[in-house]
């Protein structure tokens, strides 16, 4: 009986979907709605609504021992292709302007989190690590892609092209890694210490290699001192962001606390300082995200000690009084954690909403037609192959800590593989061929990764 | 010497803020930059910490005994209205692509808030008097500034110029006066109750009215079935959301709790359920914040018994094992309103950052010089008194309740207003001297309600 009214819910739910479908989110605009941009804006209320509950209804991959952030991406894989059953429906979020903004604040959001969570000291500790991860983890891939396996599978391209796919090779996209990690609840541990730690760095040296390999196809070479210039300024931001944030921080506080204490100045004052972070960084020619992660990790719970304690901490400690001192003790000891880590608990509580998004978008972004081309595949597969093995031999040099983790942790090229295909196709340098066996490679790595790592610290955790 | 450290930041940052300005916020974007759409997201995340920054700090106007409200809508003013003293740098916040969305979702977040705090049950205990005070508060200013004020302050224009003008005084903009009650925290008091209901419905009259006016403007007449079908769709939405919202709201909630019963789907769960109604009131030209009301008026925390508690709800009670009776009561009495109110709690943490930024915005969006043309003024600042007394008047028809809060409560017309008056000159019978005279009147009305209305509920509470 409970099952049938879950069904016909569903039904309904389906039906009302594709109605809702078949009106094209434009609707009879009145004079008043346009003039609003009232449709553009309550289009994308909808699909906002639409994608959260498939990211949440994905979440059953649990059930199977799986991450959330794979259900994200497989249900964004599927609504991304549904057009290849000749349902339209779905390719509207495509072309939506304000889903792609509302996905990188997600990842913003997501990396802000992780560098929350994360701590200096415990970064410093790891920092030579992994540095030394990062350096073999651009420099396997590269010289693996570019000069012996890309040449082999598909001869006769150019060198250039050959650069480009060996520097697609190199980059990190740490935003699936983290958020495995963030499932299983091992943020803090050395090994996702170091694979954070080596993608800030991976980031930099990305930036550096994408600069020197566009200056070559372009005008044939590159001088040393533009590289120099690059490097430098990428270090500089890195180094200096987190300089300028230990300082500033606590005296922010102080000043802030001092206009208000409320719970929407602390939410504010942590937000903005992540998003300032990570518009610098994309002004320095980083991605969004490193800024946001080097915010993360200067920030502490100590900067927002002058402000107000969750509500819930007060009404517990004031229902205390007049109890006796054991009982108030433990009861401390249950809120105390809750007031310390408040400020990662207001932003959380805009991750569930814009983290998933962005999963579900990347997903939507996979073109499942490009592993239709059984040549092109083969040579997906192949290349796919050494963006494992460039990774996983990184792990190697990560010192005592579960080398495997680091590797694979390394693994997800995301969108910044992507990135790097786009340009030296913007560039005119990479073909379709290459640039499909790329997008291949970043799907592969993308989607395998979540449940290698998984299984991996699941293991790790069990002995 | 605290005081001088204070200064001393406050320099650094505004130094800070205008080299960051400087830079116009482009960037020197590389390849990578522009191929992820990066500098342009970027950019964003500078405004977005900007004007929550600004909105915060306007938060000082509290110590004057002014809700933070108006603090948003001045600093908003303020900001907006640099470029008159020769300051350009805040009128890229003023083109930017993306805040007029995350600011519309803002709004519609507070009024999904306010529907949750509402209680339908109450609502419809002031439903007829809510009625009553939404047709004497569209009638009273229709006839005033289309038959009487009208022709009488500007003569000469034709009677569709008149029409517009009085079509631009009936419609409230609930936002502000919401935002009001809220940080008294009298949004369940009857007066806030009527003042919601009415504006509601209003909303219903508006869309109406809006588009008998424009049909006579356009063919000199209008059908009375076209008014009917208008009329009837409105009526039919917001009475079939409630029905619709009352059936579904409990099936959604046991169904979901099935695949998921984490934080992330509650909030994801909530918040689908005010945007898909926020969508659904624009698709039929009603004003998105209308649905999300709705949406949130039919929700109700027993929707969501199926979920976890917030963590620190089982923290605490876990730390209660073993603890006499007598105190594990009272402290469960204090957890348990949290634990209550958990998706509300949710959802607004979300409120805290988004909707500072829709009244910032809408503080931006006054354009101060229009205050410089004095006869325009003289003329504008009539038919501001206009537009209160027509809605004060609507306050006498409230019942047995402060007939003033109510009457107050509906002046404000925000940028409903203004979507009539942009209506009427994109249909060529509303001129520039009719446009900037509901400009003003739409600034006043605005800027003026916030601390009237603070000083009415304080007295109120205060007896």
């Amino acid at each position: 009986m409970q099952q049938r009214t879950i069904r016909t819910i569903a039904l309904l739910g389906a039906v009302g979907l594709f109605v809702v479908g078949n009106t094209t989110f434009a609707g009879e605009a009145t004079a008043a709605g346009e003039l609003a941009h009232g449709s553009a804006f309550a289009a994308t209320f909808a699909w906002l609504a639409i994608l959260l509950m498939a990211a949440k209804i994905s979440a059953l991959v649990e059930r199977f021992g799986q991450p959330p952030v794979l259900g994200e991406l497989l249900v964004g894989v599927l609504l991304g292709n549904m057009a290849l059953l000749g349902i339209n429906f779905f390719e509207g979020a495509k072309t939506n302007l304000y889903l792609p903004f509302l996905a990188e604040f997600g990842v913003v959001i997501l990396l802000f989190q992780i560098g929350l969570e994360s701590n200096l000291q415990k970064m410093r500790h790891v920092g030579v690590r992994a540095f030394l991860v990062a350096s073999v983890g651009v420099i396997a891939p590269f010289v693996l892609g570019t000069y012996i396996v890309g040449p082999w599978l598909m001869p006769g391209l150019t060198s250039s092209a050959y650069l480009f796919l060996g520097a697609a090779l190199t980059a990190t996209s740490v935003g699936i890694t983290a958020r495995v990690f963030r499932d299983l609840g091992t943020s803090r541990s050395p090994e996702a210490q170091i694979v954070l730690g080596a993608a800030v760095i991976d980031d930099v040296m990305g930036l550096v290699i994408l600069a020197i390999v566009s200056a070559i196809a372009t005008i044939g070479a590159v001088s040393a001192g533009i590289v120099t210039w690059i490097f430098a300024k990428a270090v500089l931001f890195v180094v200096g962001s987190i300089v300028a944030g230990i300082i500033l921080a606590p005296r922010f506080g102080r000043l802030f606390s001092r206009i208000h204490t409320g719970v929407g100045m602390k939410i504010s004052l942590a937000l903005s300082f992540g998003l300032v972070f990570a518009y610098l960084a994309d002004l320095i020619g980083l991605a969004p995200i490193v800024g946001a992660f080097a915010a993360g990790l200067v920030l502490d719970p100590v900067h927002f000690r002058h402000f107000d304690e969750p509500t819930f901490v007060d009404d517990v400690r004031s229902a205390l009084r007049g109890i006796d001192k054991a009982t108030t003790q433990k009861i401390h000891a249950a809120v105390d954690h809750h007031a310390d880590h408040h400020v990662e608990d207001l932003i959380d509580k805009l991750g569930l909403v814009f983290v998933p998004l962005f999963f579900v978008m990347t997903g939507m972004a996979v073109k499942v037609e490009t592993l239709f081309n059984m040549p092109v595949l083969v040579v997906a597969l192949a290349i796919t192959v050494v963006a494992f093995v460039g990774k996983y031999v990184a792990g190697f040099v990560a010192g005592p800590v579960n080398k495997r983790i680091v590797g694979f942790g390394m693994v997800p090229r995301g969108e910044v593989g992507l990135i790097f295909a786009a340009a030296g196709k913007a560039l005119g340098v990479v073909n379709d061929q290459v640039f499909s066996v790329v997008v291949i490679m970043v799907i592969f790595t993308t989607l395998l990764t979540p449940p290698i790592l998984t299984a991996l610290i699941r293991r790790q955790t069990a002995i």
